[in-house]
Formats: C-alpha cells, sequence, structure tokens
C-alpha cells in the first residue's frame, strides 16, 4: 500500500478521501472545502456520505470535475462511543473514508466528525505500521507570529507505557520535519517541572529512557506550551489531550476578557480600530481553521483529524496536510523512525510488541 | 494546635508567621507586604530571615508596630531540590516559619519561595492531619468577571490512588466552602472527555469511587478550566500542575498577541485608550497577585503558598488568605471533611492509611 501511494504521489493528481458527514458544519461546510481544494490543490476528492444530503449543498446542484460522491447510509455522531460505533456502523461515511484508503482507492482521509471514531475507523481499517505500539495525534500548538509545535500525544492512548512515549517522540520528530520543514526537531517530555527528577513515575522512566538523545531537551512545563519550544512536546494521550484543551478553555477566557472590554460603549471609537486587527491576528496565528488539522501518528496509512467546527477553510488547509504527509511520504517516515532510529537505552525490540 | 488556634482567632489580633527571604523579589517585596498586612489587616506578622537583609528594607529603617523579625541564617533557593534542602538547611527562612505554626508562636505561615520547599516546610513541621494520606494544593483558578475556581491538587502530590483524589475532593469542598464562600460546592474530575468511561485508569476508578455523590458532576476537561465551573477541579498533582502551567503559558501568548496589536505605531491613539483597559481587566481577574495563593490541603496547620514573583499586594492578599483560613477553623474543616463526611463507595477506613 505504502509503494502504491509514493508511486502515484509523484505522477498524478493524489485522491483524498473525505469523511462529508464529519463536523457541526456539516456536510455544507465539508462539502465547499473539498470543492475548493479541487479548485486550489492539485488534488480529487471523493465525498463519502448520504448522497442527497451532499448533492443538495452542491453549488448549482452540480458535481464539479475532480468530486466524486460515494454514498453511505449511516453516520457516527459527535457523541456515539467510538470503538462501538465504529465496529456497528459498517457503512457510516467516516468508516467507508478510511476504508478508501486501506484499498487503495484514496492516498489519504480526511475526517472532522467524532475524533475517536476517526482515529478508530484509521485504526482498525489501516492497522498499525510494523512495531508501533499504539497510535499517537500529532497536534499543532498555536504560537502567536511564528509557527506551531506539535503535541505528541493529543488523546489517542490514554494509558501509555515509557516505551510506548519513546515512540511518541521518534514519530514525533519525523512528523516534524515533515510538518514544521525543520531538519533537527526537538522533543520535551510533558512535566511538572524542568528539573531532570521532576514527574510521576511515568515521566521518570520515560526521562530514563530519552536520556542522552542530542534532540531531546528534557522536560518541559506546561508553561512551554505556546511558546514553540521545543519543536515536539510529548505526552501521555491523557495528558496530552488534558493540556490541549486547558489551552482550548484558556484562550477562549482571554478572548472572553478581551472583547467584552473592548465592548463597552465608550470605547467604540477605539474598540472599531483595534477588533479587526485583534481579530486578523487570531485568525492569522490561533484559529484551528488556520494552523491546520492533525495526524494520527503510527497507523499505516494517512489519516488528518480536522476540529468539529471546521468550516470549508479548515477543509482546505486538512487537505493540503494530507498531501504534504502523502508527498512527504508519511507512512514511510513513521516507520523509519520506530524501527531505523536507535531507540533510548534499554527500549527492546520486545518493548514494541504490541 | 488546633484548639489554641480557635480560641485566639476570636479574642485578638492573629499572628501570621512570613518567609521573608523567599520569592523573586524578597525580601523587599515581602516585608512591604508584610507591612501593609500589618496595616490593613488584623494581624501582627513575624518575618523569618536575615536581620540585616530585612532591616535594610524597612522604610526609614524602622520596625513598625505589629512587625517582628526572628533572625535566621539559611535560605532555600527556588532551584534547590525542595526534600532536601528542607531536611538540611534546619535554620532556614522557610523552615523556621513552619516551626512557628507548629509550637503555636504562629497561627498560620506565608511563603511565596520555592513552592516545593514550602509545602515539605509546611508538611514536615505541621505533620498530616488525621486521616489524610497525602497533601494537596489548593489553587485558585482565574474567572474573568467572576470568582476563581479551585483546583486540587496543583502540584503537591504527583502519584495517586483513587482514595487519594476522593479525599482532595473532599477536602477542596471544604475549602471551597471557606474561599468561595459557596454553601455546597460542585466537584468534577479532570479528564479527557466529559463522558463517564472517559480517562486513564485512574480517572475511571476514581469515577467508581465518586460516582453517586450527589455535589460530583462527573468528567470535566481541559476546557473547563477558567469557566468557573465547577466549583473544584480534582486532578492527581501531575496532571494538575500540567494543566495550571498550561494556563499559565497560553495566558502569556494571548498578553503577547493582544499587546503586540495593540504596539503597532499606527494604531496608537486607539491603543492608548484600550491598553489601560484591558491592563485593568488582567489585573482585577487575572493577575495572581489578585487572586491570590494557594493553601495547602491535609496539613495540621495553615500555610499559604504564594507564587514567585509576589509583590507586595500578593503578600497582603496571602496574609487575608491565611487569616479567613484560621478564623474559618481550616483544619477541623479539613479534618471533617476526610473522615466526617461519607466517603465514595468502596473507600474503606483502609484506604485512608498512609
Amino acid at each position: 500500500m505504502t509503494a502504491d501511494r509514493t508511486a502515484a504521489s509523484d505522477s498524478e493528481h493524489l485522491t483524498i478521501a473525505i469523511d462529508a458527514m464529519g463536523g457541526d458544519h456539516a456536510p455544507g461546510a465539508i462539502v465547499e472545502g473539498a470543492i475548493q481544494a479541487v479548485q486550489q490543490l492539485e488534488c480529487r476528492v471523493v465525498l463519502f456520505g448520504d448522497d442527497a444530503a451532499i448533492r443538495a449543498v452542491l453549488p448549482a446542484g452540480e458535481l464539479p470535475d475532480g468530486v466524486e460522491i460515494q454514498p453511505t447510509s449511516e453516520v457516527i455522531a459527535m457523541h456515539d462511543e467510538p470503538g462501538a460505533a465504529v465496529r456497528k456502523k459498517k457503512d457510516s461515511s467516516v468508516v467507508r473514508t478510511a476504508e478508501a484508503v486501506r484499498d487503495g482507492r484514496a492516498h489519504a482521509m480526511v475526517g472532522a466528525g467524532n475524533t475517536g471514531a476517526t482515529m478508530a475507523s484509521a485504526l482498525l481499517r489501516f492497522g498499525r505500521i510494523r512495531g508501533a505500539a499504539r497510535p499517537a495525534i500529532g497536534v499543532p500548538i498555536p504560537v502567536p507570529f511564528a509557527q506551531p509545535h506539535l503535541l505528541v500525544d493529543g488523546g489517542a492512548t490514554v494509558d501509555c507505557s515509557p516505551e510506548w512515549l519513546v515512540q511518541f517522540a521518534q514519530m514525533g520528530r519525523a512528523y516534524a520535519r515533515l510538518r514544521l520543514k525543520v531538519d533537527e526537531p526537538t522533543v520535551g517530555l510533558l512535566s511538572n517541572g524542568e528539573e531532570a527528577g521532576k514527574g510521576d513515575d511515568l515521566r521518570k522512566r520515560t526521562y530514563a529512557l530519552l536520556e542522552g538523545e542530542p534532540w531531546f531537551v528534557g522536560n518541559v512545563e506546561g508553561r512551554d506550551m505556546m511558546s514553540g519550544h521545543p519543536h515536539v512536546i510529548v505526552a501521555d494521550g491523557f495528558t496530552g489531550n488534558v493540556a490541549l484543551k486547558t489551552v482550548e478553555g484558556t484562550m477562549k477566557a482571554a478572548a472572553n476578557l478581551v472583547f467584552t472590554t473592548l465592548g463597552a460603549p465608550e470605547v467604540k471609537e477605539a474598540a472599531d480600530v483595534l477588533a479587526p486587527l485583534l481579530l486578523q491576528a487570531v485568525t492569522d496565528y490561533l484559529d484551528p481553521d488556520t494552523i491546520g488539522g492533525a495526524a494520527l501518528l503510527g497507523v499505516d496509512g494517512v489519516c488528518v483529524i480536522s476540529h468539529g467546527s471546521s468550516s470549508a477553510r479548515a477543509i482546505v488547509n486538512a487537505v493540503a496536510l494530507a498531501i504534504d504527509c502523502v508527498r512527504g511520504n508519511f507512512v514511510d517516515r513513521m516507520q523509519e523512525a520506530i524501527v531505523g532510529e536507535p531507540a533510548g537505552a534499554g527500549v527492546t525490540e520486545e518493548a514494541y510488541a504490541s
């Protein structure tokens, strides 16, 4: 499968499978974004979902060139339990999207629906790459006036072993090369203090495995989130998800403070000058629609997960990321990172067994 | 000890022991804050630290009424390893501060130095209250235009059992009654999703123990941080510390975005109108100097931990919180919360053994 995708990527437009039913604004925003992606990027798209619902949101009811519909009969909702839903709803849009990649009918998939179900579909239909113990989500964390850094894992694997975190670091580096275009990405371990002795039992054991790697900067703290340093922040999926959503909660509170203050009638004139600039800065550097989707690391295929409230622009960026991943031989790079690089001291082949 | 403090609290000015050498701006800001506290609040203060250094920052070189110096010969620095430092530096300002409370010479302590050392001093000198397995830090999380909510544990106990998290919930409620003045505080468990089945192994087992408590709202997410709901967010000290510092990092990034945007020369006029309002809102609702210190829950005495960069105002607020805790019978309330309230199903007396 990997070889096919690689071959195809150089000679022709790529085909991206998209879950048209996933996301708060589906299928409208998804279909709109997919059409824009075909217009702006060198790709074709296949939309999986309810045929009538998709056609109803097509501009002028026409299916543009390069856009195909694959009708499916089921939808996994945002609050469905992911594992059970993927097993039961075999004709759901997201499961069929993943199958298109598995079967070589598409080079990559994009989904903005139930994150757990998107991840589970990719994991179950693609399978894991050789040696990868568990999958991880590589999520871009925005940095004002700079490019994002990457949090790995954003929530795929909640209970982790130290060896799995070492793999997250290795895959995170490979992904950072592709995503951030840096040659030698640095990696930090998210902990409760910078000193070497800090951390809970999992962190202390992981630190011992990573110590000595030239790219390992040691422990980093929550206050390093959004600083851009290091390139990759490694965490178990539980801690990573808490940190990721704490960024969201804090940003929401900050926005509330700023825009409520700007909303006072007596400062309307000044606010009219500054509000558009602030909104533009937010759009440029903080908006998930701009900074793009997350990628699932450790699976045998390219799956880009866009957030639930994805706009058409978010979908274009997610498709662009998917194309970048395919052209950058994402799966091969992940594979090399795990089995081709020397692992931290004490990490044995057995540790990588699933 | 508890009885003495209670008796004293109604009939006379309280005495607060303060580590004068702890904090980035020590001893200047600490001494200034201590003097203001004596002027503004019904209390006396005892400053522990280097006699000459403290006297050098006294206004006009005079020791005001109600302020006493207890000379000490050692200081625990911000980056000293807390446990070792507290054991070795027996005449350090923070250890002597804690001893004053232990020996009944002060009703409560305030420290703005090395958080781990302040905590370790209180824990080792006060001891734990009966039944408390481990200490936890109750940290106020700011909420714009509202009062803070409380995160328990902010970093005292990094490796936790489910039973300890139940105690953190119980102590957190008792502390919220005192700190937030709410009769029936609600508690949520910080997790990677709201649904009951979400969480790592620790969260799932803790959820099972808390389920059925009328005040338990279930799992909450990082995005609930700074929302004000629920009153108390419970986490192990590792996760809590990551979340707390992620709030800091995110706030710093947001401030950078806003104030860099306001700093553009072409919007100077509008920025001159709005910047002071924004800074005032930040000071009123987000500034740790305003929202006050953290309290150490589970120890047999009152210890208020102020942040490292504490200003004089932060110290006044920390002393005010310490007084509130003493007058509110903090230690008795924590004790009752643990042994007097019915614990979650399955929590036995043995589970509370240290």
